[in-house]
């Protein structure tokens, strides 16, 4: 039966099918999911697809839903939803549940605190391992997760972290926590960045990484499935703004023409009105090519060589800020670096396009060595614009994906055309 | 002292202290850590500083080393090194890791079978969970990770997977695992891409997945800490891949000058070569460019605007096939949605260049009307190459990833002039 595919498909799996029907048919397959599934297929499902479902649910439903989910996906529910569904939903969560909500739609959304849940195992220090385990089979049910569990002194202050792995293996049940703990736990404060934070898990290789308040009392954790959402996220954020595209958080096919639209035609505006720099220089030395038409022909070449070389640095730097490799004080370092890497692509690129001008495209002698003297310099300049602007803008707070490939290539057509039409002017005597 | 302040520290950072140290000091440092820090350090460090660290050690601590190592590290380290260290390495390991590390070299690097352990906690069907807890008691403490135990048959098949939480809280101790294991376990085989399997994790939000032989033979099992380094890599990958950077997997400050030039020149090269189109067409259509020579200055704004409306598209379609929102049978899809918003954001554009062309530039209007039609059909074309080619390059086998930016621009910027041309010929008669 219906009933017996479904409890061969795991949640996401069922979310996914869920995604295709249409609106009224929602309530009907919701219901004859096995109960402990419904929460887990509802925490996979898209904002709009959550709302329909709602909407067909009897109150009796929706709160058995609620009281189900965890609570940092309730509360990006709640964020979610228009006003009405909120009211309807709070109602429906029993007052615990309520609070809890309430308490993390303070914090902003993508921070620490925004994602952390507040469902996890607490021990105290002066409990024997065999005390631990009977506190852990009595609340661990409701707990996201309990292969970690946090030890607290009576303040709540976050002293240790103690893994279920070691509490199981530990052969002597009179130790206590304070024993078996890790003392040097690393935590995170709820204003920490969400990137931040799951940058930890993987340096660290967590399985969840706990959220202290100002008063280093622990107030939730931040588990590792949704750390790695997060990383995937903020990679695509980065993959949208390096490509000149507004951020969405919805997969492709579920945005709308309107946001598509929305997402890039802003920013090819803007990039277009910048270009006016580079059409005012053409303009300025409109004399310089009618005298010698053939340099007009390597325009695109050289403009795109310098977006290519500044796309190679910028990429290079903004995805090292990104994965912690590189830090804004490193800049020296960095200039340095790309000045001498930039000579080398330059005078290859300049070796292989003289012998190409000349026994290809047949031009002069003195047209191939200025489209090679301004190659290397555009790599030269281009390389490091590249390295410099992501660091200037982490440096000024700007997120420093928008300094990638369209906004370089804008930059450096327009000092590609000065140094080339200077070094023509200059060489061919025009 | 030392000993202490690096007792506070977190493997991965005093990984990070190693790697600044001259070679001569890593094995005294390495000799006052922790023993069970000992191994997690060491699989940290860079190929380099391995290799560097065991040209210190006696053969005595480099064999205390590899037996603490996991298994899938061990590997790992065994294909870095040079063929001496190797040697020196299997000669020292005892004979049931030997025996792994042969078995696990004869799988693809990137693939399941090259990333998996061996050291998993393995489960009978028939136990009570009291004699399962009596198993993981006596055989977890060299597993990898006991969170996740998979559940076999006797020929090894893999047919359930419990995880410890079950066991935990499960309150009838003589309930079998048959009983309690789930049934619908999510498994890979030793040859799927580590890609695909790192998407798993973040789909069904797993902690670790178990690798099968082709005879449904459990072999081992890919933990979430390598499936998070797995999906930063493969995103490093496709950042440097879309910016025309051959891939490295060493940070930037850790590339040689070398290493650098090896993964930017030739590419650069190449997109220049390729631009050789671009030249032609301009040469080739010199005297409408010499009859109205205002339409030169528009050249660099044209070939960008394309440039980046193809890099939105094809930006937005590689990162969608890599994190599975697209698959390639949706091409029919995306091409009808890529053209209607590549009418609209190039109506934008068009509409906006109109007034300030007329305004700001003084451009006379049929000369205004050609650039902007001319805006308007490289919007379109670039965005249709630009959703067009990374799929195409999936279903040939080729790495989407390199048919972004760069070669985009290299491609429309000839399309763009050969319809500029062509569009001035048309309207202004020349
Ligand atoms: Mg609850
Ligand atoms: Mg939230
Ligand atoms: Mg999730
Ligand atoms: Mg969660
Ligand atoms: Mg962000
Ligand atoms: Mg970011
Ligand atoms: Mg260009
Ligand atoms: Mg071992
Ligand atoms: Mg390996
Ligand atoms: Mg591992
Ligand atoms: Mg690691
Ligand atoms: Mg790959
Ligand atoms: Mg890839």
């Amino acid at each position: 039966s219906l009933r017996d595919v479904m409890e061969t498909l795991p949640a996401p799996d069922l979310a996914a099918v869920f995604e295709d029907l249409p609106p009224e048919k929602l309530p009907v397959l919701f219901r004859l999911c096995p109960k402990d599934l419904a929460a887990e297929i509802f925490a996979e499902l898209t904002p709009e697809t959550q709302q329909n479902l709602i909407d067909g649910l009897t109150d009796k439903e929706l709160k058995a839903v609620v009281d189900e989910l965890f609570v940092d996906d309730a509360t990006d529910l709640v964020e979610e939803m228009p006003a009405s569904v909120v009211k309807r939903i709070l109602a429906q969560a029993d007052p615990a549940t309520r609070r809890m909500i309430n308490e993390l739609l303070k914090y902003p959304e993508d921070s620490a605190g925004g994602v952390m849940t507040t469902e996890f195992m607490e021990l105290r220090p002066d409990m024997t391992v065999t005390q631990a385990m009977d506190a852990i089979r009595a609340n661990g049910i409701d707990k996201e997760t309990i292969n970690n569990c946090y030890v607290t002194d009576k303040d709540r202050t976050l002293i240790g972290v103690v893994s279920l792995r070691a509490l199981v293996l530990e052969k002597d049940p009179k130790r206590t926590i304070r024993d078996l703990m890790d003392a040097n736990v690393v935590s995170v404060s709820t204003t920490t960045d969400q990137e931040d934070v799951s940058q930890l898990f993987e340096k660290y290789g967590f399985l969840a990484i706990p959220v202290v308040d100002a008063e280093k009392r622990l107030v939730g954790i931040v588990t590792i499935d949704d750390a790695i959402s997060i990383l995937q996220d903020e990679a695509s954020e980065d993959f949208a703004k390096m490509n000149a595209i507004g951020p969405s958080d919805k997969p492709y096919f579920k945005q709308s023409m309107w946001d598509l639209y929305k997402s890039r035609a802003p920013w090819l505006v803007f990039l277009m009105i910048s270009a006016t720099f580079s059409s005012l220089v053409i303009r300025g030395y409109e004399s310089a090519l009618a005298a010698v038409t053939v340099l007009t022909a390597y325009i695109p070449m050289l403009t795109d060589a310098g977006g290519n070389a500044g796309s190679q640095s910028t990429s290079t730097i903004i995805r090292g800020m990104a994965v912690g490799d590189i830090k804004p004080h490193d800049l020296p370092r960095i200039l340095w670096r790309e000045c001498r890497v930039a000579l080398l692509c330059g005078l290859t690129l300049a070796v292989c396009n003289f012998g190409k001008l000349l026994i290809f495209d047949r031009v002069s002698a003195p047209v191939a060595l200025v489209v090679c003297l301004t190659l290397m310099c555009t790599v030269l300049l281009s390389q490091l614009i590249g390295g410099l602007l992501p660091v200037l803008a982490e440096k000024l707070k700007i997120d420093p994906a928008v300094m990638a490939s369209p906004l370089i290539t804008t930059i450096v057509d327009t000092t590609t055309l000065l140094v080339y039409f200077n070094i023509a002017k200059a060489v061919l005597k025009i």
